[in-house]
C-alpha cells in the first residue's frame, strides 16, 4: 500500500525531523517575557520553507487599535500549499494551526538539562517547548515537507498559522483571524496540540476549556514597614488572604454570584462520549506525588471534573520578604494570579465583571484591591458527530491500533476565536506523551510519538481531501 | 561646665564620627543570608580599637551544641574600658549592646542610592543600617572615644557587647551570655536603638515585645502542574490561605486557642506611663500613605496597641509563578512567613505547640502543610521604679530639652536573655529619627541626631556611674 511505503520513508527521516526540532528549541520564545518572539518567527519560517511551503510572516498594524497599545503583537507565521489536483468543485483546504511561544523555564534549577537546548537521550528529547508546542508543530510541518518529497504534490490545500502569544492566551489571534480572514479560510482545523495516553492510544480532543486570567493586588502602606507597626498598618497580605477565602470553598467550588449561572449539562451524545474515556488513577497520582483527588473523585466524576468542571487557580502569589530566613516586615503589596477556567456559555468578560461586583459586596473596594484582566478565552467544543472526526480518527488508528475521543480538554486555547471566525470544526490531536512534563521543569518530546504523528497527519490529509468542500464562498 | 566643653568637643568631631559610620555601612553585614558578617565585625574591632577600647572577637565553640549545627554563630565583637578612679567598693559598669548586622535590602529597585554606599546629603545618611543599628553603635563607641580623649578616663567601667545576628532574631546571644557569663556582668545595659520622634523629643524604652517567627509550607503535587488539572490535584496555595484565614480574623485578633492566655494587664504605672506618651496620629499617616489604624485606633487605643497588643503578621508569602504575565500552573508549594509580637509572659514555645496543635485540629496535618520554627523570643519589660531610668531621662532632658518614657517598645530584641542572664535592666535610647526607614528602602541616619546622641551617652556615662553597684559578687 501506497501510505506504507510513505511511513517508512518518514521513519528513515528521523535525523532530519529531530535535528530541526532541536533547532526550533533552541531559539527562545518565552511570550510571558516577549522574549526572542521574531526571532523564533524566523525560525519556524526558515524550516517551512526548506519543507516546501510558501511561507508569510503576518502583522498587524501598529495603529493602536489594540487593547494594550504598548503590546505590539508578535508576528504569526503564514504557510500555503496549494494542491495541484483537478477537482469539479474548489480543492479542500485543512489548517494547521500552532504556535512557536512557550511557557517560561522557571524554576531552573529543577531542570536536569538547558532548558533551551535540546539534549538527546534516547528516544527523548529534552527541552522547553519539546512537546509544547515545538515538538507538535515539527510533525506537521514534516508530515507536508515528506508528503511533498514522496509525492510531488498534496491532495488538498494546507495551511499553516503558527502564532506567538499562546501561552499568554493567544491576546491577538482574533484581531489576526478578523484581518486575515480571506488568507486563513478552510474547511477544518488541527489543533495544536494532543495527547498519546499511557498505553500509546493517542485522545483526540473535541473542544477547549475557556479561561479568565486575573490579577489581584492588595495595596497597604506607601513601602514596607517594620512589621512592629502591625497593631496600627493593615497587612495588604491579610486583606489578600481574607478576598481569597471568600472565592471558593474548600471543595474548589467557586463561591462568586451566579458563576454558574449559564453553564449546561451536557448534551446526550457528550455524555456517551464521556463513557468511553479512560484514565489511569494510578499513574496520574505517581506522576503528580498525590494521595487522593480533590474531593476524592474517582471512575466517571474524573472524567466529567475534566471536561465540565469551571476551576478558580492560584497560579502564583506574592507578597514582602520571600527570601532564606526572617524580614519582619508589613509588605507595601501582595497579590495573586488567579485563573479561571471556564466552560461553554460563560463569558469571560461577564464573569470577570460577576467577580469584581462580588469582592466590592464583600467589603474590598477596588482602591485596596485591584482587579486587573489579563485576559478572557471562551470555551469552544466541536460537534461530535462532524465528518471531520471520523478523518482524524480513522488516521489516528491506522497508526496507533486505537484511539480514544474525548468531548473537551481542561484546558485552554483559541479555538472559540477559530470557530466562530472561520465556522469550521477544530479537533485537536497530536504526538505529546500525557506525562511530559508540559509547562514544568524537564519537559521532553519522545522520537516514536513524533514519527508516529507525523504520519497520522499524512493519514489525515488524505482522508480529509476526500471529504466535501464548504469553502468557496469565501475563496472568491 | 565640664560636660558642656565635652560636648563642643564632640561637636567638633563631626566629620570624624561620620566617617566612621560610613566604614561601617559600606560593609555588607546581611545576616539573613549570612553575608559579611565576620567582616563587618572585623570592621566594628577596628574602630573601636581606634577608640581606645579593649576589644576582642568571642566566638561560640562549633562542637554541634547549636539549634542547627550547620548555622555557626558569627562573632561577638566584645570591648571593655576599665576606669582608672579608686571607689571604696568594685566600680559601676555600664554595657552597650548594639549588633552589627543589618537587614536585607531588597527591595533594591526602589532605593535612591546605593544601600552600601553611605552618601552623605546636607545632614542625611543614607544606607542599609545607617540607623539600625551601625548608626546607633557609632554613637555608643565615638561616646567613649570622646570621653577618653577629653579626660584621659571614664567615671565608670564600660563594656561593648555588638551582635551579627540582631535581625534574624539574635538567635545565638542567650548562648553567648551564658558562656561569657562573667565577662558580661554589669549593672544596666543601654539597649542597642532608640528612637526620637517628630518633635526631636527622645523616646526611652524600657521594654520590648516577644516574636515568635515561623513558617508554613503547603505541600502540593511534587512538581508545578498545568492548571487544567486544578479539577483534580489540590493546589496548595489554597490550602495555604485557607489555614491562614483560620488563623486571625479582620480585626486583627489571633484566633488560635488559648493564645491569649497568660496575658496580664499593665501594672498601674505602667498605665499611668502610658498616659504621659504621645503620637503624632497625622505624621504617621501621612509617612506610611495610609488614611486610617487598623480598627480605627485612636488615641491612648495606639499607645496600647503599641505596648500590649500581640500580633500575628504575614512578613512574606510565595507560591507558583510570580514573573510578568500569565503562567497557568498549580503550583507545587505555598509558603508563607509569619511573625508573631508576644507580651510578657507569653513563652514562644508554647505558643508555637499552640499553634500546631490549632493547625491540626482545623485539619491541616503536618504533611500537607509544614510548620517550621524560625525563631522564639520572649518579651521583657524593665521596672518603672529603677534608678537607671533616672539617669537615663536626665541624660537625654539635658541634651534634648524633654523625653519621653514607654513602657515598651512595639519591636523585639533579646531583652528577655539578657535581663535574665545579667539580672540588671536595660533601656533603650537612641539617635533614631522615628521616620527613617528602618529595615526599608532609603533608610537613613540625621548627624544632628547622631551628635546630639554621642553626647547623651557621655551623660550617662557620668550620672551612671555615680549610682551604687551591685555586680562584686559576679566580677569575683
Amino acid at each position: 500500500m501506497d501510505r506504507q511505503d510513505l511511513f517508512s520513508f518518514i521513519d528513515s527521516r528521523k535525523e532530519d525531523l529531530v535535528a530541526d526540532l532541536q533547532s526550533l528549541i533552541r531559539q527562545r520564545s518565552v511570550s510571558a517575557r516577549k522574549e526572542g518572539l521574531e526571532q523564533c518567527a524566523a525560525v519556524v519560517a526558515g524550516i517551512m520553507v526548506k519543507a516546501g511551503i510558501n511561507t508569510r510572516i503576518l502583522n498587524l498594524p501598529k495603529d493602536g487599535r489594540h487593547t494594550d497599545p504598548s503590546n505590539t503583537a508578535p508576528p504569526i507565521v503564514y504557510g500555503e500549499v496549494k494542491t495541484k489536483r483537478k477537482t469539479s468543485g474548489p480543492a479542500r483546504t485543512l489548517m494547521f494551526y500552532n504556535h512557536y511561544d512557550v511557557q517560561p523555564e522557571d524554576p531552573l534549577a529543577l531542570w536536569e538539562h538547558d532548558p533551551f537546548e535540546g539534549v538527546i537521550e534516547g528516544d527523548y528529547i529534552y527541552g522547553r517547548g519539546s512537546s509544547d508546542d515545538k515538538g507538535e508543530l515539527i510533525t506537521r510541518i514534516k508530515a507536508v515537507e515528506y508528503y511533498l518529497k514522496f509525492h510531488g504534490d498534496v491532495p488538498c490545500n494546507v495551511k499553516f498559522l503558527v502564532e506567538g502569544e499562546e501561552e499568554i492566551g493567544s491576546v491577538h489571534v482574533g484581531e489576526y483571524l478578523t484581518r486575515y480572514h480571506y488568507d486563513l479560510a478552510c474547511d477544518g482545523v488541527v489543533w495544536e496540540f494532543g495527547y498519546v495516553n499511557e498505553q500509546n492510544i493517542p485522545i483526540i480532543t473535541l473542544g477547549m476549556k475557556g479561561l479568565l486570567f486575573v490579577e489581584l493586588t492588595a495595596v497597604g502602606p506607601i513601602r514596607d514597614a517594620h512589621s512592629s507597626l502591625a497593631v496600627l498598618i493593615e497587612n495588604p497580605a491579610w486583606k489578600l488572604v481574607r478576598a481569597l477565602n471568600e472565592l471558593t470553598d474548600s471543595t474548589g467550588k467557586i463561591l462568586i454570584t451566579d458563576w454558574y449561572r449559564e453553564v449546561r449539562d451536557l448534551t446526550k451524545s457528550e455524555r456517551a462520549l464521556l463513557q468511553t474515556e479512560s484514565f489511569d488513577e494510578i499513574r496520574f497520582k505517581s506522576e503528580y506525588g498525590i494521595d487522593s483527588f480533590l474531593n476524592n473523585a474517582q471512575g466517571l466524576g474524573i472524567q466529567n471534573a475534566l471536561v465540565s468542571m469551571p476551576t478558580c487557580n492560584i497560579a502564583g502569589m506574592v507578597s514582602g520578604y520571600t527570601g532564606d530566613g526572617a524580614k519582619t516586615i508589613i509588605p507595601s503589596t501582595a497579590s495573586v494570579k488567579i485563573d479561571f477556567r471556564l466552560v461553554p456559555e460563560m463569558d469571560p468578560l461577564v464573569q470577570f465583571g460577576r467577580l469584581k461586583k462580588f469582592l466590592v459586596e464583600k467589603g474590598f473596594d477596588e482602591k485596596s484591591l485591584g482587579v486587573r484582566f489579563l485576559h478572557g478565552e471562551a470555551a469552544s467544543r466541536t460537534d461530535v458527530n462532524d465528518p471531520f472526526v471520523t478523518a482524524v480518527s480513522e488516521s489516528a488508528r491506522e497508526i496507533y491500533g486505537d484511539a480514544r475521543i474525548t468531548v473537551s480538554s481542561p484546558a485552554t486555547g483559541p479555538m472559540d476565536s477559530f470557530s466562530k471566525s472561520l465556522k469550521v470544526p477544530c479537533i485537536s490531536i497530536g504526538s505529546t506523551f500525557i506525562y511530559a512534563k508540559m509547562h514544568s521543569p524537564n519537559e521532553f518530546a519522545r522520537t516514536d510519538l513524533l514519527l508516529n504523528t507525523t504520519k497520522c497527519m499524512c493519514g489525515i490529509i488524505d482522508r480529509f481531501s476526500s471529504q466535501h468542500s464548504k469553502t468557496g464562498s469565501l475563496q472568491h
